[in-house]
């Protein structure tokens, strides 16, 4: 594994979308940000210091992150550091204080991918160029290698100490599932911070145009739903099986039949169906992995009593048995107008300024925010655009190479800046 | 791997319960056939010679097939046997010309499990005698793995030659699914065949009664659907999505409200659902095993006809795409009067004799019936009863090892009668 | 109304036809079969004293009965005859000794119609001569109005006595919906009845065939749900409503996903759903009526009591509220032995005979037929073939006239051969 | 039937209440609109000079316009007004010029009530007071009956000519089902009128508030779909039928299915289902009415395409037809800032100004705004607080009798003051 060059923002990006890893086994990315942190002299955490999984009902099951720590090893990371970071502690927490006294700044990236298969033709640039995903099935579909590559050549910008307080660089897993950071929050990582700032690339803004106050940052909970039924010879005994496909399907149409709020930005998806083994036999068991959002706690909570009370009608209608957990969540979550004017000032003359921007979707980065904010501290949240060939979440998706310079010069102007 | 006993019916059916194989990859199985019937002098063809599934849409994907010949290798099976039974090439056909003249008889015996994984407690016979399976997921929970050791002990009770004619034993793959039979006719294995004798453990049947004559053996076609939508960020841009999940679960709930045919038998089931990848995507992608089966062939033809309106309806509400295959089939089949009774004779004084059994069933021995009987020939299905702890295709299943040296006895009885 | 002359079974059918009534509402129909057997000289009760489905689940509104009560007058019956049969009090039950000893033999005719609208046009007999339902959304789709054409004009042959021990002639209301044999019985009809015949038009048989003895008479149950949400504005406060239209369209779908039970016959259907009131209002209360059928009491209870889960679950899954109510059944039924040999004897010459015919229907006189039964008698259930341009309960249905005079001659030879 | 005293609000209100009126059938309340209207001086035109709905796909079947007829005579309508305002043709409008030059403001009044049973309990103020609906199953469920009592509350106030220009009140048929207002631009209502202004009551806005300028009115389109498939016994042939009640309900289920659209507010629902005659009946015929809105024109056609696509594979998949109308629409709107103003200065020190108020409804009154603005002129949706004991469109729903004076007072103040 060639040593990264942190300053050049592009590359480093690139290098991470060929190799993209999915929440909790994002053990490659850590690996390279953490030997890079060191190199720039930053106090570096990782691993069980700053996040323990352990039992959280998202995290993987053994048998995929063994294999994660397998494929790591085999891509060149050491053993000692795979170790530290396997088993879903995945995240990296740095810290460097500046020459002069100030505010305690931390700035989240998350680094995850997501289980889709990129595509590949010669439109789009990762196949064009020869950084598509190496990874089978996961994909960097969400822009977190571009915000990986920034923090790193932030930090690369900042390792000079020419700014005020103290920086904190927050390197989360699995913000995708919205788990990763309540662990982190557990850990203790927001202790002592003054301010935090979440930024996102594209979001909906094309390139040139940086938000610094995005609202509609909305509440959310992933579930998962196991079904047990029992399975049966599908022609000689239809009667004695109990049908675990048939309670998930109606259990899926139902969830997508859930009504809007008035008033409120709701969100109901059935993301993931497995049911089964084979046509001729009655499926004992399906699996079902489903969300709910709203742009309220009251409203989020509401949603999600509802969409338990489908999914365990739908098992009495079939009269199995069902498992109910909530694998993660996030909620909602709004940026100081300190932060949004301290960010607007350093939006001046780089690009375009979008004062606001509605998201109308979820990153666990509230629940870093809202501890900060409980502490008394301030947050934010910000969007740096960037033009997409595909929408977020889709085969097609991609950054654009041209904004990650702009990230960067951005948060590096607001924390020398100093002003929250 | 120790050589087996043939002769010792229970510890062979033993041996292959625990090394349960899937349609089309049962290599080891086929190998331990193939070794044995050439030691008891048979005249044995395997692979390309008896079966070519190339291109059958029933077939395994090629990492699954690659998957079971570094598996049988690494069990032991030696390379140049795994090379010509790979591919799904499995089938084994062995003849032996008997010391007088006569008919040639052919017996078929299926080999292949199930995706069941089998329980695992004290009262499961195979657990409790150390022969579950080994295979995660992989189960014997039709008797395929009794059938390969009748046939395997009745060679060697026929291994003298004291019967008229000559005999064929045809040893199938991919059973479940009704995938093997068609390609091995195909073969020609057929060719020649005067009688051709289909038997069956359990079906219903208790310990101590054979049935020489079953009926409402029906015919069947196995379907795989796959959609194919729009991945999109399901809160960012749901209404870009075009969801394969949607499709496939209405698909799912509107084949099982097909309606019965009136005076006629049929069966719709959706055994096998999988969509989508994670609970914040819009699922694009989704694929639906499923079967239908009806009594009669123009029913059965009716009834496919009808889900795949439902199918493509389905597609079509969703605006995804969709493919449709037939992955395997079996017909509708009866027993000659002239095998009933040979069957029958046999049976005298070795068990209670049931005239006929419906099975309202499928299995695809019916080809090769059918193709000795449009040939000039005759055929039968018959059933060996046998206690069963669960019902068939469920993970409680195992066969009666009692009735097994019954099963040999009856059929060797039949071979060396000549009455047909 | 002219009276009617019952030894013209086309003219009386066809008036019948003209003027079809509905399960408990047939009061112009059994005024006409009253005051037909009263001219007759047979012993006649009717009203409360062979019928009273008073709190019957399955008896219609008030409002509904006394429409009919009105509709009776004014289409000329007299005033008081409307007083006796109107409150489902419709049926009719009449006596005749015969000139010698011998058994008491009763035979069922029902009377009622069915909810369809029958089709107008030309190549529609009813429609080309005249006799069409004047009744809208009424039909006779079932052969009712044959039956009591048949059973008056029996009447008429019968009137001269000449025939053994003495018989009963039943007209039953409300067969449809399984609902009128049950207060019949309850009202003691059965009593003293040595051997019980019930005969059908048609049931898939065509004209100039007679079946003595029809198998697979099945039992069934007929259930209403009425489910009940909360009514909202659609746009303004969709959250705020609990969608009973949802809840029975879910409950309808899943209903008919039941699965067929293993060497059963059985049948679900959902025929009929009503819900919410205009497009902008969540619908805040629905109906369905529903019925269950099996060949077995065994698996018809079990039928019944899943449907039962299925409604409850989806209630369950809206948050509705569920009222769900038994409205009729009826069993599963047999013809003893004698019955169907004495019914084979009065076919000689006169048809050809069919000597079993599996129905894969439901009729209450099984009830009928039961109570004789048990009490130590004997029953049969009887099918005259008659061809039909539509099925049963469509709206192209009609009976062959030309097979009427041979039902009436059939039941005649048999009474009078008496030879149960 | 007593002339009304226009002056006493809440009498009028209350008369109007106790005698709802479904769209198109406000025959006794456009009579009494006339007739008040000449009698204060109006310069009146009613019937088919000023709406013509002949051929409106949601114009009601013939049978009910004559019912509604023959109800509004009974209730003391005089012949000559019945016959001119029956057949749907029940809208009014009257002209005053006032006694200096000016602008010409038209005001709409909605006059329709919903197909719900209002509640009967004593905790409900229109059963305590003896004013409730005393029309079974139909209510003023919206407010309409306090629109018309204030429109003719204005008139008389504004009788004296004390204002400028000239005003002309539009009292509207069919809001509900959005079907009215089409009809009446059609004839020409709008020409020549400079200032529009629609106010509505409640809203979810409390008594004591007034919003001048109301947001979110958005787009809708109320749909008719007709299923027709094939009748059938649902035991004897089930497989000939063409199930006509399930393709309805997996529609109703799917539309509910339908995805929210990112940045957009949007609404589904299927507000009556009616399907199927009988419960031993395959459901030949169904019906579902249906609606989509959304805040803007092309997600609204989006949505209305995704619902057409969604009904028609319902269709396809059961194998019926299907005929799909659109009965009504409204488009989205928005208040001008002139219009907003003078509202906004009427308001002053009447009640607590509330300056904007999103709706998230639906309103035709759309069209005659549209209409208005099309040709220069400006228009507003003014929004008059009342507390409700339920939501709109429920049972419980009634208006605040207390703000109805607020409300003739604030328009009469905004028509007299003339700033627009």
């Amino acid at each position: 594994m060639t040593p990264l060059d942190v300053t050049d923002v592009v590359a480093v990006r690139r290098d991470l979308h060929a190799h993209p890893e999915l929440g909790f086994t994002e053990i490659r990315t850590a690996a390279r940000v953490e030997t890079a942190l060191r190199e720039l002299g930053w106090r570096v955490r990782s691993g069980a210091d700053v996040v323990d999984p352990a039992g959280h009902p998202g995290l993987p099951p053994a048998a995929v992150l063994d294999a994660a720590a397998e494929r790591a090893r085999a891509e060149g990371v050491p053993a000692d550091q795979v170790a530290r970071l396997s088993g879903g502690r995945t995240a990296v927490v740095a810290d460097l204080d500046g020459e002069r006294p100030g505010p305690r700044i931390a700035l989240r990236f998350d680094m995850d991918a997501l289980p889709i298969a990129e595509v590949d033709d010669p439109g789009h640039v990762p196949s064009r160029d020869g950084f598509a995903s190496r990874h089978p099935g996961v994909m960097h579909a969400c822009g977190h290698d571009g915000h990986v590559a920034v923090g790193l050549a932030l930090a690369a910008a900042l390792s000079s100490r020419d700014f005020p307080g103290s920086v904190r660089l927050l390197f989360q897993p699995a913000e995708e599932g919205v788990r990763g950071a309540e662990p982190m929050v557990a850990a203790g990582v927001t202790g002592g911070v003054d301010v935090l700032v979440a930024a996102h690339l594209a979001f909906g803004l094309p390139s040139g145009v940086l938000a610094p106050s995005a609202t509609e940052l909305i509440a959310t909970s992933k579930h998962l739903a196991r079904f047990t039924g029992r399975q049966a010879h599908a022609a000689k005994a239809p009667e004695q099986g109990r049908n675990a496909l048939l309670a998930a399907a109606t259990a899926a149409l139902n969830l997508h039949a859930l009504p809007p709020f008035a008033g409120a930005v709701t969100r109901v998806n059935v993301g993931r169906l497995e049911a089964g083994v084979a046509a001729n036999v009655i499926a004992g068991a399906a699996e079902l992995a489903f969300e709910t959002r709203a742009d309220s706690a009251d409203v989020a909570a509401e949603l999600a009593r509802r969409a338990d009370v489908v999914v365990k009608a739908a098992a009495q209608m079939y009269e199995t048995g069902v498992d109910l957990v909530r694998t993660g969540h996030a909620t909602a979550a709004h940026t100081d107008p300190s932060v949004a004017a301290a960010l607007t000032a350093a939006a001046d003359g780089l690009a375009q300024v979008r004062a606001t921007h509605p998201l109308g979707a979820s990153d666990d980065a509230s629940l870093l925010m809202r501890a900060v904010q409980e502490a008394g501290g301030v947050a934010g949240y910000a969007i740096v655009g960037s033009d997409t060939p595909g929408p977020p979440h889709s085969p097609r998706f991609d950054v654009d190479d041209a904004v990650l310079p702009v990230a960067v010069t951005w948060l590096e102007r607001a924390v020398k800046g100093g002003i929250w």
